[in-house]
């Protein structure tokens, strides 16, 4: 682990780059263009800023598309869809930040990475996929589409038929080291998109894997990965609650890890969407990160200063 | 221009990484293993690798896929699916270059990047657009699209009506830096997929464009960018030939600069095909290159070393 000083990994959801539903390009750009104003605000003072995004309306808008031509065009698997919205965001994001540090007057190297996540082909997660993905169907036909290409299906909240998949632990990034590259001398780097395109070693060899990684947790690798000291993962609301829906509801300013811990233990968060992010903030920490926030979008600069946001520290 | 010693760039065609027609995926990777044994073979001695893949079946179905669901999805624009197409093709090609360089026993940096290239807004050949790319349409429904769209659209070949764009010359890599940071100490680059994402400055300000770039003449830009010693252009034959297809048929070994531009001057080569590969050829010696080569995917590791395609030489 090499210790660089002051790098900040940034996680922020695919939805924050979508307008309502599957979304218009001008309402993307926009977005991005939103999200880079506050990222080139973080840029400064040696920082070095890694960008990690989701991509859950994107790829799902492909896989939509993909689903309507299959007929004529062979559908590209899940992973070589995340791929694509690697290049699909990475571009977006990139151009934005870059436009927003040059409109600041503070010009820096800025790139989007196309990043592979190693996970291992024995993740119990692929015994039990859980993570819904792409259009819905109709249970007739999410039952042929499951025997014709060996997809596990599911019902999703009464909505309809859909694809599942795993969500397997990330274990290594394969672009580790060209990630450091791009860091040096303030860099901003956007890498691991959509989690990474999640890859398994097979016999010495990379094989893509249709699989989901968690962006949070991917966050939490490469941050780790990179020696970064901050970890900031960004959702809808600008602290995390305790009795989150009750009349005890409270937020929260500081958390300890053993604290983080022990409300992941007692139920205090849903584990599809705050759990993950609390359980990715305490293992950056416990791993030896300086300590991580969770706070919103709007927040998300003054919680880099310490401002805002729920902070989860070693204690 | 930073002057590196021994820096090759490779610039290979979408349709080498596409099996017939629109291509499965098992083909495509195959066909990416296939060019990355050859691409790993050329690595050594200190040598840089950069390498522009061309992506117009990729486009052409990414854009068939759009349409088909233009109602539920609003369709992205060309040059965001051009920025698919690089996380599509970058991922593919990165990862085999990377297992087989493993495999040989010489593991090294191996990235794809994401890359704008800038274009100007007044270049003429957005008053005159030629380049057809993505479905084949009805002339009705082609007149329909060109009205909602704002599109150009023209009959190609008699086989149907197809949208067509401008083909702009490159005047800049936007991420030129990073690439010279990823190609330091004998790294492999993937970078300017599709001939580069089609950007203009405007008020400061990047924005894509509906284009297609010439991903030879993307190559020869970057190439000159990056003080490349090397520009190998890929195509579908071992050597260029001076009146092809008839009696006086001849395959060249060398020529000097000032013969091929006689030569293109003369009407030997074709405008669509063998043409612009020997204007981007003249152009990178022209400008300090050491060497340009056109040949086979299948001789270009001898080409590398001297014994196989046409060289374009100052002469």
């Amino acid at each position: 682990m090499t210790a660089l000083p002051e790098t900040v990994v940034l996680a922020v959801g695919g939805n924050a780059l979508a307008p309502a539903g599957l979304g218009d390009f001008a309402g993307q750009e926009e977005r991005a263009r939103h999200v880079a104003g506050i990222v080139a605000g973080m840029v400064g003072d040696g920082r070095r800023l890694l960008v990690v995004h989701g991509n859950g309306p994107q790829v799902g808008a492909l896989a939509m598309a993909q689903e309507a031509v299959a007929r004529e065009v062979p559908p590209q698997p899940l992973f070589v869809l995340g791929a694509m919205t690697q290049g699909q965001l990475g571009y977006l994001l990139a151009q934005a930040v870059r436009d927003a540090l040059e409109a600041a007057g503070r010009p820096r190297s800025v790139a989007a990475l196309v990043t592979q996540v190693i996970v291992r082909p024995d993740d119990p997660a692929f015994s039990s996929p859980t993570k819904p993905i792409g259009p819905f169907f109709s249970q007739g036909r999410a039952r042929r589409l499951a025997q014709a290409r060996g997809w596990d299906v599911a019902e999703d909240a009464g909505r309809g038929w859909r694809r599942v998949v795993a969500s397997p632990e990330p274990v290594e990034v394969v672009e580790r080291e060209e990630i450091l590259r791009l860091l040096e001398r303030d860099g901003v780097v956007v890498a691991c998109g959509g989690g990474g395109v999640p890859v398994a070693r097979v016999a010495g060899e990379l094989v893509g894997v249709d699989a989901v990684i968690d962006k949070d947790f991917a966050a939490d690798l490469v941050g780790r990965l990179v020696g970064a000291t901050t970890l900031l993962l960004l959702t809808g609301v600008e602290r995390v609650s305790l009795d989150f829906g009750t009349p005890a509801e409270r937020p929260v300013d500081v958390m300890t890890v053993a604290e983080a811990r022990g409300h992941l233990a007692g139920g205090q968060f849903p584990p599809g969407s705050m759990g993950p992010k609390v359980a990715a903030a305490a293992r950056f920490v416990e791993a030896g990160g300086r300590e991580a926030v969770i706070t919103s979008l709007e927040r998300a600069a003054d919680a880099v200063e310490g401002r805002a946001g729920t902070r989860i520290v070693r204690g």
